[in-house]
């Protein structure tokens, strides 16, 4: 068997950034990677063309009695910018401690590499155990996963086969805490551009006589929230659900402190709307978020102009039952209807994702419809979790999206095991990203337990 | 003689931005080259060092009885970016119709080119003239001239024995009419910056819990004018003076055109405080604008980050009476007054220069007190203008700012006589500058006749 973290050093090093085009050789660099390495475990390894990034396919066990898992994941990682900001290079992993640095090491290349390592060691010990594995590894996950939903469409009826998902790709709270993720957040993004005169005009010689377009944008943006910080777009809320109440007590047994959090991020008070604490809101309710904003001169000193335009890239994210086209819209025309009418404004629609929830066997009072693969997939890894790291786990919705969860449900099917691995301190799209060592070792031997567990008896 | 339109290019080569420090060598070539050429005139050429780019000082005549002209010019030039908006090189001067095109050609390579040929030719017919000529040519003028002030006291002793100043660094409003500037506006520049988390955040991960640095600065931006188009700063408005009426004649002979100054602009509606036609409000009012706007991602696609950090550059055009430091204070305070007490708001002081006026003899009621000498260039330069371009000059306050020119009133005394020479057209300060060779040569036969009249009878 290989090394683990050997084997993670060197999918680290292919900088796979999905949304940029110069990394196309990174891109083709982690493709190949993960297609040998489970290769080399004996999966048949399929690559699945699509228009931009192509996807691994790779199964292993091929009698129809036996249980199938789906596993999830994504070769490709975020931008890696600002990179002044890194304290050791971004494509080059570095061991600090009891980490691994990076870009990607904890979004998603190092779970994903939890996971093969697990099932490397299950087939070596088990040669002929009764479980099918399929891998159904993407390359298009941080730019929305365009190619996804043609190529579920297209693949349905051999990923139907399948009893359940299992991934890598949510969070941990501590790294004493498993929590096995029960929702998801979707996502609806577009960008507005505010046009005011046709060129960049000298602020001396012109100012005075229009609207600077960046003002406008402001005016604009500044609407987007009430004071309270609820989101200001008329039918924004009109589609969310109560919390269930054993959601609101599972979040309780966390412990999670308001005053370690506010340090952590290192703000002076939070900004929630009313009725939630921090640790509720970023899982129940839904944001409308600025990504970026952009206009006229950025640069050192001055320059004395009055840009032609402004831009802002607007996310929101969403809960169980909005609909990101809806959200859009409304978005859209709250924002058209309060420009002011002395600019042009125009969006640029960027991508989406629908919201997920999946209830786990025994939590709520209506118990959800389930096939019994699925039931006892939860069922063993909350056992192999309690016994790996002491404590049983926690089932949380959280607020990160995987968009394809709810888009695998919708034309699969399928519900999604998803148990977090990453942790707050591991600065997921940000600079100094890395990943625990330490959650990564219990992670192989809990995955090797379950589906151990999950394997025909 | 040389062919001024050959040195222009030779000028416009030397890619000289003062505010990038990548740009240090075309600064060096772009003051040697001015050295060089007013050396070959017959000037005694100096170069005064300062702590960033050095000012040019070159003279003539050294007979103390002869009338004295301090001509004024700058040699560096905007920063050329956006690059990819020029149809033309900015660094490779390209002649199209009767338009030389690339950075710096109209602010100030072209006007200067044109006082120096007009010099050059002057001297040529007349070695003996009795007129002693100062240039003072300084290469910080496009980051609001930092060492000039400690220049300016150095040099006091030897600038007190001009009698005015001559320079061409202001606009003309069609290339049939030329401007005498009798004012200029003041600027007070600075940079507001928005912290929120410690570092940037996962928009799914913490969204929903803390104010976004883009929200809180539109929100602060958007407080900073009224409805109505006035800037919403107490005390803005405070030291604002009446305008004279014979300034609101003197522009209503300029017949512009409302129309037509949309149509250039690109815009829809003028946006101007309330009781000014936009020539009015551009000339008389001051202004809150913003030149530049970032924060968070703004590359192709999305990247769902909360950035930890947002800012914006703001500029204020001031009008006579107005106290840039002052106008700095309340907008700063009042900055900080609004701001959400959940963010961190700190500010980078940038440049400022004070306003300007000077009333050219015979238009106000109450006549100023000016030297002989002064109040001769005045009527020469209307003499000379009337001749070569067939009508007499305006004299209107201009939008726009030349910073040391208070700065040399309020040390040395002397006032200026700003002959206008670029056009609405020519883009100042954007992509695709250019100056009209037309202009060119009708200004070099007018300052040629302008300082022979000025010259001692």
């Amino acid at each position: 068997m290989f090394d683990p973290v050997e084997k993670l050093k060197e999918f680290i090093r292919q900088p796979s950034v999905s949304t940029d085009p110069k990394f196309s050789a990174g891109m083709k660099g982690a493709q190949e990677f993960v297609s040998g390495l489970l290769g080399s475990l004996g999966f048949n390894v399929e690559v699945a063309k699509t228009e931009m990034h192509p996807l691994i396919l790779a199964s292993y066990g091929s009698d129809q009695s036996w249980p199938h898992v789906l596993i999830y994941g994504h070769y490709d990682v975020q931008p890696a910018d600002p990179l002044n900001l890194w304290k050791t290079p971004a494509f080059e992993p570095t061991i600090v401690g009891n980490r691994i640095c990076g870009r990607g090491a904890a979004d998603n290349k190092g779970p994903l590499m939890t996971i093969i390592t697990a099932v490397g060691r299950l087939l070596e010990e088990n040669p002929k155990l009764p479980l099918r594995i399929t891998f159904l590894i993407e390359g298009e996950e941080e730019m929305g996963s365009p190619s996804f939903p043609k190529f579920l469409e297209r693949y349905a009826p051999r990923l139907k086969e399948a009893d359940f998902v299992f991934l890598c790709d949510t969070a941990l709270p501590n790294e004493n805490q498993v929590v096995i993720t029960a929702g998801l957040r979707g996502l609806a993004l577009l960008d507005v551009q505010v046009t005011g005169a046709k060129g960049d005009l000298h602020s001396g010689l012109h100012g005075g006589v229009l609207r600077n377009p960046i003002q406008a944008l402001a005016e604009i943006i500044a609407t987007l929230h009430n004071p309270d910080g609820r989101v200001n777009v008329p039918g924004f809320y009109d589609d969310v659900l109560d919390v269930q109440p054993w959601e609101r007590d599972e979040l309780k047994k966390l412990g999670a402190n308001e005053e370690e959090y506010k340090k952590f991020l290192g703000i002076e008070a939070f900004y929630t709307t009313p009725g939630f604490t921090p640790f509720e809101a970023l899982r129940f309710q839904p944001t409308l978020e600025f990504n970026g904003i952009g206009g006229g001169y950025q640069g050192e000193g001055t320059k004395t102009v009055i840009p032609s335009k402004a831009f802002a890239k607007i996310s929101c994210r969403l809960v169980p039952n909005q609909s990101p086209d809806k959200i859009k819209q409304l978005v859209m025309d709250a924002i058209r209807a309060r420009a002011p009418k002395d600019v042009k404004i125009e969006f640029v629609d960027q991508h989406k994702g629908e919201p997920y929830i999946v209830v786990p066997p025994g939590r709520s009072n209506t118990p959800p419809d389930q096939s019994p693969v699925l039931a006892r997939a939860f069922r063993a890894t909350d056992q192999a979790v309690t016994e790996v790291w002491g404590r049983p786990p926690l089932y949380l919705r959280e607020g990160g999206s995987v968009p394809i969860i709810a888009e695998i449900k919708r034309v699969t099917g399928l519900d999604s095991v998803m148990m977090g691995l990453f942790l707050p301190e591991d600065n997921l799209h940000a600079p100094n990203e890395s990943f625990n060592l330490d959650v990564m070792n219990k992670g192989i031997e809990t995955i090797r337990r379950m589906l151990l567990a999950v394997a025909k008896k």
